[in-house]
């Protein structure tokens, strides 16, 4: 029998990710959210809200840039430093012993020793309720060469150079109960499972 | 060391989440997408992302409503096949066997075997390449009375009558390379771990 949460937010399952941005001097900040995901396949987009009160809000504003960088289950603990303090009078890079490397492509710096590095160009800026939705064309990902390479069958399934999910270990986050969880085990694979279901059952 | 991977989608975690809608007839629809996430805490409001030839592009459109429903682990099978397969000239409720329920809130069908159903009114239509994002404000949350209840420690954390992730068991898609994930072990409490970090450390 189904029973009413009411109008919040348990919407499972939600990331922890972490925006990094370069301030108004130029020095790299982090923050982090799990208020996003991707609202595009082309070009390939990410969004993330912010509320405007945040610190990264004017700075993604001012550098039309920010990365998207996707923490290992190993940096849970930085990932939730980096989101329950605040850049005005904090390095949280010095803080956490992270460092910040300046992308390639756009004005904001990424996390080195998270696996994987998103750089997004600002595209696109909605208002929504006390959050302001950035959307970013990913520009470049950058992934450590440790967690490239998804099975044996790669260059059959033309996976080569992708990383691993199971070797990124990414973090989830649950609304409202305040709990991260890691990813577990491989239910199969997409566009293919579903095929004997219908016509061919 | 980082290696870049191109401007793609290798965007780690995305959810895999169904949304239901009516048809142009009053038919109840849905489809799989992995392309969304929560944009706003105050109203609490998610966005999911369509290409404009998808059949429920229009039916949102039409209806001004959507609902996202969160498969558990048991119906990826169910998800894949309601995410390969065209609602044009197939009932998916009926291949599936699947049931419909009619909202209370909104003019959009919920899963009845889905753990978790979140019902939402349109409120922002915004164009990115050839995706729509439609942003909805959930107004209700259906969770089967079987995933709620988190832990022990319910009453004292104020997380009562909140579905358990660990119950739910939602489901992950890994972009480009093409499988689902279910979600693994509790990593520890958020805006608690992070505490050590920093001054206290």
């Amino acid at each position: 029998m189904k029973k009413s949460s009411g109008a919040k937010l348990p919407v499972y399952p939600t990331p922890v990710w972490v925006v990094g941005t370069y301030d108004n001097e130029g020095k790299p900040n982090m923050m982090t959210t799990s208020w996003g995901g991707v609202c595009s396949l082309t070009p390939p987009c990410v969004a993330v809200s912010l509320r405007k009160n945040t610190h990264t809000h004017g700075y993604i504003v001012k550098h039309k840039a920010f990365t998207i960088n996707v923490p290992s289950e190993a940096h849970a603990r930085e990932a939730d430093y980096i989101g329950i303090t605040s850049g005005r009078n904090l390095d949280k890079f010095a803080a956490t012993g992270l460092t910040p490397v300046r992308s390639k492509l756009v004005d904001a710096p990424y996390v080195g020793e998270f696996p994987l590095n998103v750089e997004c160009r600002l595209i696109q800026t909605v208002e929504i309720g006390q959050h302001t939705q950035f959307t970013g064309e990913i520009m470049d990902v950058m992934a450590e060469e440790s967690v490239i390479g998804v099975d044996r069958d790669a260059s059959v399934l033309g996976t080569e150079g992708i990383p691993d999910i199971e070797k990124v270990k990414p973090i989830l986050y649950v609304p409202q109960v305040g709990t991260y969880h890691g990813i577990g085990r491989n239910l199969g694979r997409a566009h293919s499972i579903g095929k004997t279901i219908g016509g061919e059952r």
